[in-house]
């Protein structure tokens, strides 16, 4: 476990603590985040203030972590996979400023343990996706998912219970 | 306002107009645009030539804005956004030869002012985004919404007429 | 066609075998993967290990092609297109560790002659995409595409049997 900031042309690493055996590939953009042990992190990736990532974890090229990301163990992150954390989001406040992030409620998503989110999938915000769960390629999850099951679809839906 | 080139590693800027106060985040691709005061482009950005943003918008990490994209102000955009400009895309003409941009109809796509468009959603070309409008994450745009409209799905529909 | 390692801090291409006239953009992650002759590769493109491009294909900026996927010529390949190889991705093995490419069944996906893919697609592992068919913008595709059909939705459906 250490504490990197690393501002190379290739990787944009601010002020993160990543963990032992973890591979960070090229073209990144990492910052004030925790990330485990033995996890990969793939390229384009973004990863915002405060996500928590646990041990052994994928996160694959082009998905973005927002803030209000907790990731826990063994989880599988496919590519182009999108969290949100922000139900109705504006540019500008009602004074017509440009929004700070203390003008909108921040929510908070949770990837359980085992769970697999495939690529291009768009998690809205505030969900809990159980463990083991598997979210299909190309589905936006617009509710929490139950461990174990399958969800697939725009809304997603489940279509197995147990895997 | 200032004309704009800058071509460092971190950010590709070519030929754009960038107005006061707006801040570009790294990893970009821009060239030849316009974009206005007071914005925020976030990374893995890439804005097509003759783009045109006004002021107080927020463009996520890693969307997408083709040529014939017209944004007005206080627009928000999401992570992964997508716009199109080409109905019906092909990689070659008839005559065998990789096709060029004067090989297609451009279509134009305008996003009215204060208009908000979720992550992960794709915008089919030739749309019109009402005033105030909210297109839902993951949502894939094939018709014109209305203003003050909350659009989800694929295709996306109309869910709210009013916010 | 020249084999190519070129790695800058705009382009990571490493091993890779292009061709003749083919235009490379920035910021790009291309590795041990064949493209042809007058190809276009955009920015934020990630193309693995293993990947057959053929001539005169364009890919638009943002996709992402893995290992298994063979590209024949005169494709277009939209914006944010994203194959995968796996139908039921975790991120370690039923003993616990990290999971490595030994580990699943590789899928393969072939896209034929002049074929489009739109931008936003999803292309689930193991599918054909018959000659001059076209896959709409945002659609997730689950089984093979007959050629010369227009398939668009989540699950894509057949809307046009011949363009």
């Amino acid at each position: 476990m250490e504490d990197l900031t690393k501002q190379t042309p290739l990787q944009q690493i601010v002020s993160c603590t990543i963990g032992n055996g973890t591979k960070i590939y090229n073209f990144v953009n990492l910052y004030h985040c925790r990330i485990g042990d033995d996890c990969v992190i793939g390229s384009f990736v973004e990863v915002q203030k405060n996500v928590n990532i646990g041990n052994h974890v994928k996160i694959s090229s082009h998905s973005f972590l927002c803030e209000g990301v907790i990731v826990e163990d063994n989880v599988f992150i496919g590519h182009h996979v999108v969290f949100t954390n922000d139900k109705y989001p504006r540019a500008t406040s009602k004074r017509g400023v440009l929004k700070t992030e203390t003008d909108w409620p921040l929510l908070k998503t949770v990837v359980k343990n085992g769970a697999s989110i495939g690529s291009n999938a768009t998690i809205l915000p505030g969900i809990i996706i159980g463990e083991n769960a598997m979210v299909g390629a190309g589905a936006v999850v617009t509710k929490n998912v139950p461990s174990g099951s399958v969800v697939v679809g725009n809304p997603a839906k489940v279509i197995s219970k147990k895997m």
